[in-house]
């Protein structure tokens, strides 16, 4: 499932390690456009390459730079945390399913283990994803664009974990519900709650609702949810609940706080605005090459290089755009579609004029999406897909 | 519809008008049980005597020491605003009805008049009604007990013009639609939003769900909603719409700010908290006399009196305690059961010892349920019914 990772063309890039600690900054805080004579310095990162947004709750950013195949190593894959991550064992760990169900059951991993896996590659893209590039600043994670990887998952569609339990009539949805908790301040919880979410039956019986137990063929590692996660494919990541403990099945819709009060957007369907949960991934593509402030030499081939990705659909062109988004041209896509996981494109760039440049990369998708010029206030802090140039230098 | 006033035994209240302008921050700011030597000066009152909580958006408080009878007069009817109250011109007003509906309508006031109108006396209660006694402090308007009163309220079921419009299978709710608008902070509001709120159509369709054109036999004041304004009976203030524009029949549950982030309350009743939705009334009681620091004779005959409500139940029993809740004795209730609307009750009571003094109030439905002795954190900073003492001074 890897993709070659496509020859380097450029001589001038920095080199990758000292280029990604120098420019995670740069990547997070700074105001669209501006460039900066040097990279300031970077903030703090872990042995393998990943950028440290915050170190309790743990959230961890894929450094885009680092983006040269298809699946992301788990190492480099993005964390997102809201509690501290919690410890599980797993020997004594059970998976209950319960609520609105004909027979309530509770699973050993051994058990969940040996029912018949199914292996989706998919991209995992957290909804404030970007949310650095916002101006205002929102409340949140100031994540740059690298809040998004992808691997190969392997587990058990969660429609079978059901089946095994009995879907009662009448049920609409089901609680994922996982280990980690904690208090939260607005409104104020009286005591720790769960990380939970709900996922309407029409997506939890899809095939591509995994309960995951390996991540790119080892064993789920701990700050991926071990030893069993969801894996929501084709939705934003806060759905995809980790060190999952219990499904409840519901008859009617759960209003947890991570998808009320937080992770929901602003809604006016019907003419009078409402909160909307946030769940089905929008059509985004990422630039990884060049990286912001990254010089590039001018009368030569330089590739452009990036991602694109579209949820439950799938990525039909990129464009990319070296003049402000006057004109636009067609990326290759690389290697073959495949449904819920990001594509990689690649574009050939021959920058005429010494001086300061922006790159923009456009995706649309086989749903007739395109992502945005502009962005929407209404989406409040959550599904940033407009457009966010990468100011580059040319250089003679 | 109204009670006589039971004659007053009490040689020894403060004169009405003077005690409730000074008392009126000692019943919405003071601890439990704190006894002041004299009433603190207190906040500003309407010319009718309605107490002053914000001046914009309005809110107001009825004086619960002039409660006397079953109706509340209109001015003396607590407001309960979000924003500046709308001017509406009546005349050019229209009453849309739209969405999940057969042929939308737009209806003028007088076509709403000329439709066959029900009278309902109705207690309405905010669900923030007595906030001010909550401990520690929580967020919103800090009402005293008087967040609470009753009308006779004249207009049209809901469930009459939504068959105007025909409903179409597959509504599950109706939103109502307010002129009142502004803009909200957390989450922020991209522009002013409506207030809004929606009632599954189990309830929209009940009897006792008017669109009332009238208040206590005159027109719809202004500041209770006019032209046109919902009375949900049953169910806490913040239901009933003022200054309704718009009905909007829906196929999925509205989800609108004022009933996920505004007026929600946790629910565990899955096992996993959630945020509900506050809905229907629970059952309470109110103390109107004596009055926090009024002085009651020692070994003379008092007349301890109140009001009792259930929401869509029915007061069974209300209960008084005078010594702290070690022994309680039956009050009489007045006058007859009445759904949807409160009823006032009395307890004579022989004070036996000079000193402090705790009076509490315990009401009971034909629901079984009971006002519980302790507050419960689970409802933020909502639907306050536990019991709250008033303190009173014994004197020889």
């Amino acid at each position: 499932m890897t993709f070659p990772l496509p020859p380097d063309p450029t001589g001038t890039i920095l080199g990758r390690r000292t280029f990604l600690r120098g420019a995670a900054l740069a990547l997070a805080g700074a105001p669209l456009g501006r460039l900066a004579g040097q990279p300031p310095a970077g903030p703090e990162t872990t042995a393998a390459g990943l950028i440290v947004r915050s170190r309790e709750p743990q959230n961890l950013e894929f450094p885009v730079g680092r983006l040269d195949r298809v699946i992301t190593p788990n190492e480099l894959f993005y964390v997102r945390n809201h509690f501290p991550a919690p410890t599980v064992d797993a020997a004594a760990w059970r998976l209950k399913v319960e609520g609105h169900v004909a027979r309530p059951v509770e699973l050993t991993l051994e058990a969940i283990r040996k029912l018949p896996a199914v292996t989706l590659p998919a991209t995992l893209e957290c909804c404030g994803n970007n949310r650095a590039d916002l101006s205002p600043k929102t409340k949140g994670v100031q994540w740059g664009p690298g809040a998004v990887s992808t691997a190969e998952w392997t587990g058990v569609p969660l429609g079978a974990v059901l089946e095994m339990a009995g879907i009662r009539p009448g049920a609409v949805e089901v609680v994922l519900e996982g280990a980690d908790r904690g208090t939260v301040a607005d409104p104020p919880s009286p005591g720790p709650i769960p990380f939970a979410r709900s996922l309407p039956l029409a997506k939890a019986l899809r095939p591509e609702v995994l309960l995951a137990h390996t991540m790119n063929g080892v064993p789920l590692p701990a700050a991926h949810g071990a030893p069993l996660r969801a894996v929501v494919a084709g939705w934003y990541g806060v759905a995809s609940i980790k060190w999952l403990t219990r499904l409840i099945v519901t008859d009617r819709p759960f209003q947890g706080f991570y998808q009320t009060y937080d992770y929901s957007v602003w809604d006016r369907s019907i003419g009078v605005p409402q909160l909307r949960v946030v769940t089905g991934m929008e059509v985004k593509s990422l630039v990884s090459h060049p990286a912001p402030q990254e010089a590039v030499p001018a009368g030569k081939p330089y590739k452009i290089r990036g991602a694109a990705w579209a949820g439950e659909h799938t990525v039909t062109t990129v464009e990319v755009s070296t003049d402000g988004g006057q004109s636009w041209g067609a990326a290759r896509l690389l290697g073959q579609a495949t449904p819920f996981t990001w594509r990689l494109w690649e574009f050939d760039w021959n920058a005429p004029a010494v001086g300061p440049a922006k790159v923009l990369a456009r995706a649309t998708d086989d749903a007739g999406r395109t992502q945005p010029l502009t962005r929407d206030p209404d989406r409040k802090n959550y599904v940033i897909n407009h457009l966010i140039p990468v100011a580059v230098e040319v250089r003679g």
